[in-house]
């Protein structure tokens, strides 16, 4: 307070900025005084160190509203690194693919790392594991797994629950993971869901959606009081579409999400700050932005500290040359340069595989079925098509067609070494020879194979097992 | 879920109506379907009971963000009564009087009471009994108190800091209230703070102010992150010199309360709707003018389920004929028409007089200085003046002089009959002759009296303690 009152000077404070109040999407030119990390005050103060910031524009830190560190393929220390650099400070992280590789372990063991990072990591319990009960986690999340991390101190809601049908439906046990008592605050996901599904889905308590694709589908689920985060993943960049609602009712309720973001495209693009720049290119202003980008999201998840610029807010604040690239001269996390750590990953969370032994008999699908439904892949989507076609047969048994670019597809169940194989084919690969197999294969994390030949399909997957998991090809 | 679903009908359905959705701001021409005392649905719906509403708006029943029963003279059930015909459904009261007059035992029960009523009743606990060091309240309230508040389902925060100056100076007892660990909820009570000061108040973690009498204060006040409630109490009508800020920068952070309001006000002129109608009048969208009575105190005070007709809120709806007059010619409260009851008022809550024995001789002064400070009432207004006279004397003490207007004043202690007695004069009053006496007498509610004649003041005093406190007058 003494600092504050202007009685004693501040550890730090940034000179000759403009500083924007994300509460009147105004630019005030006032000094900022930070102390034991958290902004002050905003006017004229003294410090016992003075950043100039001349002519700069300050403001508040990016929030990622809904985000899986996983996808970015880097551990959670590398990920603050990369983010940190393009003006993020702070994400709501869904560590739902950990969760099915680790168990609720291994969301206790991220909270643990994070304390330290310069980056502001808070979890939404993972609610769907696995994300269907046509997969195979390492073991499936009770509701008591869900409220052993709603007791954590960064554990801030329940993440997007994406058993939509089960909500709408009323079942018990997906109502159970809503109504803990320890919290109201429920990220959604309901991609397509409209009229009186999406209704009954809100009503069950779901704040949120990401996964509005459409103008008309988010303005539907804002008008019934729904957060729309606007997403702009690796696969799904929905930002520029969904735009025209903030254009016509303003920015209340809607927030920016990366949800999976790909490490190229961190590196390239950037990360939350694509979207504001973006969004500014597409013709909203600077002000409002920023707005979606900070005290949009921190209001949602009642993150009181975070999304400002103003006495008593934790001081993450971006210094930018201009507002149209927004990559930010400097980044202040807690009032100072961010102080990187090298994570120590231990050998449970690195050794993750237990498949059973692997052969090239273990793809061999006998001969029997005269025609075979086939996975078409549809290129840059999530969603897959199906073809019937003639199946090709060698010695008795299923085989890839290179010329139909038919090729053999397997899951090897890879958490408990059950010896448990899926076995199919698919179409619109690509792969002409060799085989294909990564332990990355969403929700689940089990051993995908995609392959020409059985025994390189095999050479694949007992090479997966050696090296604790990742992406091998073979021929 | 079967009623939001449509499989099932709902208890009630609203038909015809056009239905404000505060995220949008949008007037939607759908059936609002009710169940167990929530909006589940907005869409077409089939319902066990229907009522048309055709050609209404249906509003969420406004909410009063900071406000005082007691003002009103009323005991709540009453109080409820009263308001509810005006369309306010929810109040976030400071029971600061009750508080001084019954200590947190006072609150306790007022909480009991609230917990039937057809209206809302949400407390922040009363930070400052008593509100300043001069005052004798029946007991002052400890940190321990205001935890014990805090510790109830229906307390959502620590009301009005009115010892701004303490929290300033960062005063250890003051500091202690906001940071019990458990709120981080703080209504502010800051008339005139500006500046450094300012930033040192907020910084402290106050959330908001009522207390802004013009649009310069109120406007740097939420440039710096305050929520800013509008006013408009029976001796501090701010609303049409504030909303000024609503036109400039929009509704966000903004919000209506009535602080004190008497309840002659309430009658002929409203409550919340009241504020709605002048601001309406005064050139704000009706949409804006509904959302700063509804879904913004909510989110301030973090109501979640309150402020909106959506699925999952509260059935708090208002049935309007037109966007102009706001006197609802339905109030649908948890989804059916509100049912009063009578509140039994305890003997420990009707008898808090405890006066020492008063004679005339108890407002005797002594002759003896040749000047007094005086204190001069300026009408309709809190603040007073100070006047230097020579005063009257008459058989060798001070009297009052009907000539000058001077009339004597008295503070009789009344919690705990110590027979102290604060004595003085008064002028500007207007009183020619006998006495007045009151125990409405903010905040410690000892019992003031005036007069001009020693035995008329006696008189009142002797019979306010018989009548177990209220307002006298003798001659």
């Amino acid at each position: 307070m003494a600092v504050a009152r202007g009685d004693e000077p501040a550890d730090l404070v940034l000179a000759g900025g403009r500083v924007l109040s994300v509460f009147t999407k105004e630019w005030l030119e006032v000094d900022v005084a930070i102390q034991d990390g958290h902004v002050v005050g905003l006017g004229r103060y003294e410090g016992r160190e003075r950043m100039d910031v001349e002519g700069a524009y300050l403001t508040p830190g990016f929030i990622d509203a809904h985000m899986h560190i996983e996808s970015s393929k880097l551990t959670v220390d590398e990920f603050a690194r990369a983010v940190l650099a393009h003006g993020t400070t702070a994400v709501i992280a869904d560590p739902h693919e950990i969760a099915n590789v680790l168990g609720a372990d291994g969301i206790h063991w991220l909270l643990d790392c994070c304390a330290d990072l310069p980056l502001d990591v808070y979890v939404m319990a993972s609610s769907c594991v696995p994300a269907s009960r046509f997969e195979s986690p390492r073991r499936p999340f009770s509701t008591g797994d869900i409220e052993s991390l709603l007791r954590r101190h960064r554990t801030i809601g329940v993440a997007e629950m994406m058993n939509f049908p089960g909500v709408i439906a009323g079942d018990p046990a997906e109502v159970a993971k809503l109504t803990t008592g320890l919290t109201s605050h429920v990220d959604g996901h309901a991609p397509g869901v409209r009229g009186a599904a999406l209704n009954a889905y809100i009503a069950a308590g779901i704040g949120s959606d990401h996964e509005a694709t459409t103008y008309e589908e988010a303005l539907e689920k804002r008008r019934l009081g729904m957060w729309v985060m606007l997403r702009e993943a690796s696969i799904a960049r929905n930002l520029r579409d969904l735009l025209p609602l903030v254009k016509r009712y303003g920015t209340e309720r809607c927030m920016f999400c990366t949800d999976d973001r790909e490490p190229s495209f961190i590196v390239e693009e950037g990360h939350i700050n694509q979207m504001v720049r973006v969004a500014v290119e597409d013709g909203i202003s600077p002000e409002d932005a920023v707005v979606m980008a900070t005290i949009n999201p921190a209001s949602y998840h009642r993150l009181w500290h975070l999304g400002a610029i103003a006495p008593g807010y934790q001081a993450d604040i971006l210094v930018l040359d201009d507002l149209s690239s927004f990559i930010p001269r400097h980044v202040l996390k807690r009032g100072a340069e961010p102080r990187f750590t090298k994570l120590e990953v231990p050998e449970w969370v690195r050794q993750t595989m237990h498949l059973a032994p692997v052969t090239a008999e273990s793809f061999r699908i006998p001969a029997g079925p005269r025609r075979i439904r086939v996975i078409r892949v549809i290129p840059s989507q999530l969603l897959t098509g199906a073809d019937l076609v003639e199946p090709a047969v060698r010695e008795g048994a299923l085989v890839a067609d290179r010329g139909r670019d038919l090729v053999k597809i397997a899951v090897l169940e890879r958490h408990h070494a059950t010896g448990r194989v899926g076995l199919g084919f698919a179409t619109n690969v690509g792969l002409k020879r060799g085989a294909f197999a990564s332990t990355v294969a969403h929700d689940a994390h089990n051993v995908v194979v995609l392959g020409v030949e059985d025994a390189d399909m095999a050479a694949c997957a007992c090479r997966l097992a050696e090296i604790g998991g990742g992406i091998v090809v073979a021929e």
